[in-house]
């Protein structure tokens, strides 16, 4: 069972970032959303929110971190490579969303300010941090995007890369010979099948139709064409 | 071994999407940016981009979809589910990252404009549709955050999750024990222990101790914190 994550914002100075963020939380259906400080006192205006606004509504805004975090037995920092100086494990966002979600009770993660991200003080609070892999030449990310795919990474359902969807339903032999059948009495009829050949291009042409793995709604469409193109050039009506 | 992943931004109005989108890109470093038919001609002047300026440098700006993908062998579309309407597969991104990293030759992903997302021909173009696993109620995504959520789980990695990191080393059992003795001799100096159940105390304290999972660089903290209080409460110099 996923614990209650709740995101903190603290000190954000731009309302678009805010908006951002709660936009990219409603997306993948978080709830709670904590604000500490943020700079500007119009943030609640935040136009670029949209969908978000109703998360933004509902975000509480608070002074301090410790108020912000006060019932959660874990808190989890982010933080970029030069926060390693701080001896508190960095952990990469795939195995740390994992841990977070693991826990037994509620989680905040904390996010810095566009500027300074996370102070010393912000940073004592937290029991580990938590690092997106981003590239050491350009690791800073937009407030916003770094909250989005932190809250995909926390939803990500790791069974969906194995399990396949459900695929459109798959032409059956019989309609594939049906195909083949009028795709040879047009080659036959253009001249393009050579009597010295005739056995070899027809197995050429049934791997062929095979390969291209048709789905049902496709195969009426080509019999369509075959049937059109066939008429046009003068094969037996039956085929 | 990752085929070259090219991103198409399609139609986009907002030159800070561009920016955001080639910021987002250059974190989880994507090299090659395709542009057709932005929207804004300023959009070269986007101030959002900052680090991912280089790569908005490079950018190609074309006039058709099918000029930006030319050379590519997979041409997915990013969906809503509204998208299912048009018999294109719809694969999950976790799912859909998979497929595009496995594949053998050049691929292009596709991103819509913010209003109208792709067009039925942009669709037409499509090998399949690759879909960001938001919830119902709140599908649709700020374009710049779409973009960095698809790069972070096509470079994304799946061992990340399992592998430990490398933690802090922990303390030894004989720095344990000297911890646990300087703390019985204060518990004792202190009138914590009682006589008659002096042998229980020292069982649960050392319970207590191991549980901390202490850290080497806390345990010298703890001894220093613990020599102080010994001396305060009066205990005998060698503990």
């Amino acid at each position: 069972m996923t614990p209650l994550i709740r995101v903190v914002l603290v000190g954000t100075r731009n309302p678009l970032n805010i908006g951002a963020a709660a936009r990219a939380l409603s997306n993948f259906g978080f709830t709670d959303l904590v604000l500490v400080e943020p700079y500007d006192a119009s943030w609640r205006e935040a136009k670029s929110a949209m969908g978000g606004k109703g998360l933004l509504d509902q975000a509480r805004v608070v002074t301090t971190v410790q108020e912000a975090v006060a019932d959660c037995s874990l808190v989890v920092g982010t933080a970029s490579v030069g926060h390693r100086l701080l001896k508190l494990p960095v952990r990469r966002l795939e195995y740390g969303a994992r841990l977070i979600r693991q826990h037994a009770g509620p989680v905040a993660l904390l996010f810095g300010s566009e500027k300074t991200g996370l102070s010393n003080d912000d940073l004592s609070l937290c029991h580990w941090l938590m690092r997106i892999p981003t590239r050491g030449e350009h690791e800073s990310m937009n407030l916003g995007q770094a909250v989005a795919v932190c809250a995909y990474e926390l939803v990500r359902d790791a069974k969906a890369v194995r399990a396949k969807p459900l695929e459109a339903r798959r032409v059956s032999a019989a309609e594939l010979d049906l195909i083949e059948a009028r795709l040879h009495a047009i080659l036959e009829a253009s001249g393009y099948t050579q009597p010295k050949t005739a056995g070899t291009t027809r197995l050429k042409v049934r791997r062929l139709l095979r390969r291209m793995d048709l789905r049902e709604a496709d195969a009426e469409l080509w019999l369509g064409m075959l049937r059109q193109i066939a008429w046009r050039v003068g094969c037996s009506p039956e085929c």
